[in-house]
């Protein structure tokens, strides 16, 4: 399966390419984009349609619990008694994935539609949405979490850069990393959603067992809004960098539950933008 | 109302610069994210939550109607007979759009579910997805669409910049810009979200009765996917210009659809991934 999802993550395509005059037909690789429907199936064997999310194929399974995991509709491992893509034909097979669940979880309709609402939302003002992350079950990182030497912080995105590499030959996939507080990358996942990237790396955590992420940093390739904020906040990360700029509302949310932000990461530098206490300036 | 719109574009905060060593306090502004919820308001005075969607406030009601243009809900502008924030007090006040339509518009919530399915998926393979489009009254664009110099490609990125900068000072907004065959630039909206981008330019050109944009090109700032083909699907246009990288489903909805996609636009070049007949080699 490894090598199939492998093979779908980009695809070849003729294209005109025109540099310095003439054009020339050449192949490109774009990045596979394709919809994954998540159902959850209760142990009678009904299932309820979740979610369809636009994904890059490969680690479908995890980019479905870590889903279900950041939108509270998972909170225990043990809940999780298989994963399986529905049997499909044609062009289907291989993009609904099956999550199938024991009694423990509330598969209540009604419940989804709440939780759908507070997804894209979370309240109407960016108020509502910090509170909403508190209803869902979302606390500050315990502990103080890591504190990581600013020069550790510096060789962040070389080391996602060079994982990111091996797969990347679209220029069209965002990158989530997961390191440990000396800049050991532990783990990285990629996808044309950045939200996707990030939910396939918690839901492999999600599977190991690994949560909550107490003493990990996560670094992803683009910018940091408020969804980003959120899926860390409930998966306990304590310190969140991003190569690009963030949003007003990643900001507020990262002060709310004492999550470290770290802003504009480039080769010479970077912006804190909350819990500054846990970079150690040793340059 | 502009310039308080103008106002909340960005966020003024506090945050720890490191360059070249030294740590210093600076106020930085960040790109403000806020939920809005677009709410359909019946002749009768009932409403139905559309969406919430996290946004840059500024062209909330553009957002709001290029919003349910682009998903089916809205077709004529004459059904729309009044756009207005509601009634709301503290931080919720300017994040509630009321859209009042007349009786043409159907609003049996039942298909509102159905839209909101086809919205992050449309079908579950990709090939599901192009012909949920055809079913949305996607239709391939009228006429040939307009031929467009490779020079006049070239210069669009600068065009949108230099427009883009006189707001942008926070590096975390994604611009939409649409341009004539010339590269003359007549209209240019930007958001945290690039889907809201492109909604808000669609909704302003919705309100002014200028869809379809038969003979307009559209350079988006960062990577074309799906969704943003399915919105210029949805509004006619036929040209697609962006400056990142396409998913491999903008390519196959833009060769569907007869809609020219330009991919990787940069100061030397780039590449024509669909479409190539509108493009004019005059280098």
């Amino acid at each position: 399966m490894t090598q199939i999802d492998r093979l779908r993550r980009s695809v070849a395509v003729e294209i005109q390419k025109l540099r310095a005059g003439t054009p020339e037909t050449f192949t490109d690789h774009v990045a596979t984009e394709e919809p994954l429907e998540i159902r959850l199936v209760a142990s009678d064997g009904t299932f309820t349609r979740i979610s369809v999310t636009m994904r890059t194929p490969g680690d479908d399974f995890e980019l479905a619990v870590g889903f279900l995991f950041t939108e509270g509709i998972l909170t225990a491992r043990d809940s999780v008694k298989a994963i399986a893509f529905a049997e499909a034909s044609g062009d289907q097979a291989g993009n609904i994935v099956n999550v199938c669940v024991d009694d423990s979880v509330d598969l209540d309709p009604a419940r989804f539609q709440r939780n759908f609402y507070t997804t894209s939302s979370c309240g109407v003002c960016g108020k509502g949405s910090l509170e909403a992350l508190v209803i869902q079950g979302c606390a500050p990182p315990r502990g103080s979490g890591p504190l990581v030497n600013a020069s550790t912080i510096l060789r962040l995105p070389a080391a996602l850069r060079q994982a990111q590499s091996v797969f990347e030959e679209t220029g069209g996939l965002h990158a989530a990393g997961l390191f440990d507080d000396e800049g050991n990358l532990l783990g990285l996942r990629e996808d044309v959603g950045r939200h996707n990237a990030l939910d396939k790396l918690i839901g492999k955590c999600f599977l190991a067992g690994e949560l909550p992420l107490s003493d990990r940093v996560l670094l992803v390739s683009g910018r940091t809004s408020f969804e980003l904020l959120q899926k860390a906040a409930m998966s306990g990360i304590p310190f969140v960098a991003g190569v690009g700029a963030p949003s007003s509302l990643a900001v507020d949310t990262a002060r709310a539950f004492g999550i470290t932000l770290v802003g504009f990461l480039r080769r010479d530098g970077f912006n804190i933008y909350a819990g500054a206490a846990r970079v150690q300036m040793d340059l």
